[in-house]
Formats: C-alpha cells, structure tokens, sequence
C-alpha cells in the first residue's frame, strides 16, 4: 500500500529516518564511552525498542511498570525504572519483573527506599536502586549532594536493595557542579557509583560535556517534533514521525480545518506557538484544536489548500502522540512496510 | 473491592452522581420539548449511551466514524455524526453504517456534500445531512445564512441525500440571529427544517433559550469537570468523574508530586489555572505536568500530604481523560460496582 491510501488521520514513520536515528545517536555515545539506554515512553513499541538494542543499546527506560512488563514480554532484558514505585499492587508486580529481567528503579525518599525493600524482604534477590536527584527540573528528586548520600546510605543498609547510582533529568548544563558534588561524597564514603544516568533528547549532543554521566536516556531522538527541532537537537530532514490529515473544512479564505485535534497530537504546547508544523504549508498556523479538529490559519500561504486534500505535520511533541493511537505505519519511500501495534500506550500504572 | 484498593492512576466514575446527572438533564430538555442527542465523546462507552438512550435520549452523537461503528455495535440505532466525512475509506464505511443504524451527519461545503451523494449513489439509502453553521466558533461551518441555504438546496438535489436541519456550536447566546434568519430563509423557499440541533455543556441550562434549537448535543453533563464548574454548568457535588493518584514524592516542603501527568489528565488547560483540582487540598495547585508525573504546589495548604497519600483530582477535561485510559471504573458509595472497557477510546478515524 501506498502513503496516499492510508485513512486519515494517520501517524507514519519514515522507516530510513528512524534507523538513521538510532544509529547516529548510538555512535555519539560510542565514541564517548557513555551507555544507551533509551527511553521508551517516546514509541511504546517493542520492535522499536529490540532496534534500538541490537544497535548498542544497554537496555531501556521505561516511565511506568506496564510499559516495562510489555517489553519484557517482547524479550527485552534490561529495565530501568527511574521513577519511585510505591503501594502494594505495584510493588508485587514490581518483584514478579525483578525474577525475569535486570530491573533498576529510582528513588528520592526513605519512604519509598522502605518500600522497595520491604517488597524485596525474603525474594531472595537483589534490586538496583539508584537515587533520584533534582538538578533544577523541579520535579522528583532529593534536593541537595548531601541528601543524595544518605539515600545512599540508606539504600545500602537495606536488605534487599542494592545502591546503583545517580540519576537526573534533564541533563542540562546545570547539572554539574551537583553530580561532581554526590559523586565525590559517594567515593569519599567509599561508595561506588557505577551508574550517572542522565536523560532528555533536548540536551543529548551534550552528553559528553558531563563527564560524569555513564548513561544516558532519550527518548524522542529516534522521531523528532517541533520540540527537538526548536532545541536544535534535531533538524527537520530528520524527523521520523509525521501525521497525515485531510483538510475537511475551508470556511472561509484564510480558515482551514483538518481531521486532527487534540486526541490526534495532544494539546501539548511545549513553549511553541500553534499546535504543529505542516510540511506542504510551512508558513500556516495551527492555531487551536478541539478534540477532533484542527483549526489552521492559512493567511500567511500564497497557495492555500482545497477540501480533501491532505497535509502532513510534525506534532509539537512525539511522545503524546504515541500515546493516542493504536497503530502506526512504517514507511519507506512512500510504501507502507510494517503497521506496528502501540503495544505499550495506555499503560498508566 | 473498596475504593481505597484501586491502583493508582484511576479513573472512577461515582454511580449514584452519574445517573442523577442523565436525569437530571434528560428532564430538563423534556420540560421544554427539545430532543436529548448526547455526545459520547465524553465516555466513549457503551453501557454509558444506552443508559442515555434508556433515560429518554432520542440517539447519540459520535464525532467520529470508527466511535459511531462501536456504538451501533452495542445496538445504539440512531446516531449523528456532526463532522464533514471525506475520503472513499470512510464513505465505504459509512455507507455500510447507513445500512444498520438511522445515520445523519453534516456537511458544511459542496465538496463534502458530492462526497457524500456519489457514496450513497445506488446503494437505495438516503442519508440525512445536516448543514453544519459557524454562529461564532470560527471551527467548520457555513459563514452566512444565505450560504446555508444554497447548501441545503444543494443536499435536497442531491439523489441519495436529505436536508436534515441545521446544526451549531456551541450553543452560545450569539447563535440565535444565524439559526432565526437561516430558518426563516429555508421556509421562505418551502424547504422543512425539522432538526436545528446545537450544543455545548457550558450553555445546557439555556438550551430553552433558542426557540429554534429542537435537539441538544451535550457530553460533559454526565461528568463534570473544572471547565464545567468555571462554566457554572455543574456544581462540585454533581462531578461524577476523579482520577485517584498517589504522592509519590515531597521533594521540598512546598513541592509534591502525583503519578498523573499529561498522559493522564491531558494538557488542556481551557483557559484554566492548574492542572486539576485535588478534592482533599483545595488550596493547592497542579502547577505544570511532565507525561506521568504531576507538580504540586502546596504551599497555600495547612495540611499536607506525605509519600504515599492518595488524593482525588478533578481534571480540567473530563474528554481528554477517558481518551487516555482502556478501562474506567463504575463505584457506589466506595466500592466497585463495574468496570467498563472505554470501548470507543482511541477511535482516530
């Protein structure tokens, strides 16, 4: 099947865009001793992820632990958790993943360091835990090099976890004099770090400049959107990921509507203006969406579009997407090649 | 199972809230003879539209084909698709669709309106279309009066086509000179407008206040949400909807953060401030949210919660939220009474 006949709306993956992806950010960190571990929130798609690992990725990062238990399902061997898994259902389930995969998770209090080991009292094994640390994002994370020891501290008393490093989000310039801080108050207690994981797509081709980060975690790098190409980690000839729309509504001369709304692309924003970028009309504007409308300013095109004919756009954020369809369509040169279930979207908890 | 054993992030509809709510409308709209169409885009659910239907609902409205399909399905038989449909995939299916349930949909340009008659051509159906208005949205719709009038001059010369009314939104206070002179227009030229159909949950309590309106379209009635509450539509006692989330991190004393992000609640702001309303910390405020997790500011709030605490949230978009998960839960003074599968999420096309 041809691109032109898939049904609207519809989200394509350039098949050599995507592999070329893979590769080049897995070289980067090949040539710079830093371990992949890619991010899988972004695809949700365990094929993409089995790509990513038979290019040299040392496993994956999964946001939820459904996300994770469908990968290990898809054979994947390696799992890391940064995010503080808490209460009974998921700590049950969370031991079951430990007995199949290497499981790493993250934590950023004693109330979830007790968890976890509570969870792992009498299994038998052992989990990675690495500890959480806020390097200006604002979200998770222990708030000081001082705290980050003893979380470590803590992680390394309790039975049945395993002290496996630091972790941070977004790598961004900031985070270094805090990661240089915990590392060297981690050695002088005489406590390995085998693991700075650092993460974001935005950051990524400054990895490097982090010298104490040994694995890095992005996730949108392997499609691209609005957002990677605004910070510049991407450029538009690399974006893997489009979505194709029909305009359906051409109500008045500058007014377009197409077939995708907010429950096509989210209404994440991101810090952009409008909601997309149209390719064949770059200089139109998505200026506000309802559920299954886009509304489109075509006052800036000298050529504007008829009812019926189809646009594609780059979403503002990849992510979301993946996480509104059931299926998306691998293409190259314009054939469809594979039609990949989303096997991973919706998995809340 | 009792409330308090959900896993975290759920979806809970409270029963008891749900039915009073249908009713309440339903009796409503009866007390001033205009129809009750709802809008399932709200639940996505079966079982929730024929508890419509049952309560007095004349048929439903589906934005989308494939939630039409779901819904006829379910035996659901009179539905109305207010959306322009383009494209030989889905006139395909809804000339199949014609075949099994009392269709009607809308069209708002020529184009879409030939669409449509060279789809029912031969097939002996007659679908009924409605010619869709801008009365102020700045969406889809015809811009005139006068142009709604050669559009459904046009569906009555069109074989396999008939003129079904008119329809709008939402259904603000500005509609009514558009609808008035539209109608007055078509019955000058002898042409029956037996549905003007609008909508909107934020004006449902003044449906009665357009004389011309003889069908409503409402979703978000059975729900409820922070942008129905704004709207004044809803009272918090009436939400029927919250999503349950635990703390899982109090990183600073001011900070917490919840298990709900934007692949939760959705990024809809609305106009809104915030993310949500958590019912047990009123004072605080959702203040931004990554993909699964949501940033707390307590710092207005006395009380606040510790690691571990499950809180309630009323979302600002109730829509996006039933988008966003597979499976929502039906409870009755704190226990589980059913779990429904959102049959018709994720339905693009």
């Amino acid at each position: 099947m041809r691109i032109d006949n898939l049904d609207t709306p519809a989200v394509v993956i350039d098949l050599d865009r995507l592999e070329t992806n893979i590769a080049r950010f897995q070289a980067y960190l090949d040539r710079h001793g830093i371990a992949n571990r890619p991010h899988i929130k972004t695809h949700k798609i365990p094929q993409i992820a089995q790509m990513q690992i038979a290019a040299g990725a040392v496993g994956i990062t999964c946001q939820k632990l459904g996300e994770a238990e469908v990968m290990a399902d898809a054979g994947i061997d390696d799992i890391f958790i940064p995010y503080n898994i808490i209460g009974a259902a998921k700590l049950e389930r969370l031991t079951a993943l430990a007995r199949r995969v290497r499981l790493s998770v993250a934590a950023d209090s004693a109330a979830v360091v007790a968890g976890l080991g509570n969870a792992m009292a009498g299994t038998g094994l052992e989990l990675t835990v690495l500890v959480e640390c806020d390097t200006g994002m604002g979200r998770c994370g222990v708030q000081t090099p001082a705290e980050a020891v003893e979380l470590a501290l803590l992680i390394t008393r309790t039975s049945g976890l395993r002290f496996g490093g630091l972790m941070t989000y977004p790598s961004s310039p900031e985070i270094g004099p805090f990661m240089h801080e915990a590392v060297r108050l981690l050695r002088n207690r005489g406590i390995a770090v085998e693991r700075v994981s650092g993460g974001g797509t935005a950051g990524m081709w400054r990895a490097h400049e982090h010298p104490e980060i040994t694995e890095y975690r992005a996730g949108m790098y392997i499609y691209g959107d609005r957002y990677t190409l605004r910070a510049g980690a991407m450029q538009l000839e690399e974006c893997a990921l489009t979505i194709i729309t029909t305009v359906v509504s051409r109500p008045t001369p500058d007014r377009g509507v197409i077939d995708g709304g907010s429950k096509t692309f989210s209404s994440d924003l991101l810090g952009l203006e409008g909601y997309g970028l149209i390719l064949e009309y770059p200089e139109a504007r998505i200026v506000s969406l309802s559920e299954e409308h886009g509304v489109v300013d075509f006052s800036r095109c000298s050529q504007r579009p008829v009812v019926g004919e189809r646009v594609s756009v780059i979403p503002n954020h990849c992510c979301m997407v993946s996480n509104l369809f059931d299926e998306i369509v691998g293409i190259r040169r314009g054939n469809v090649e594979v039609v990949w279930r989303v096997a991973a979207r919706g998995m809340v908890r």
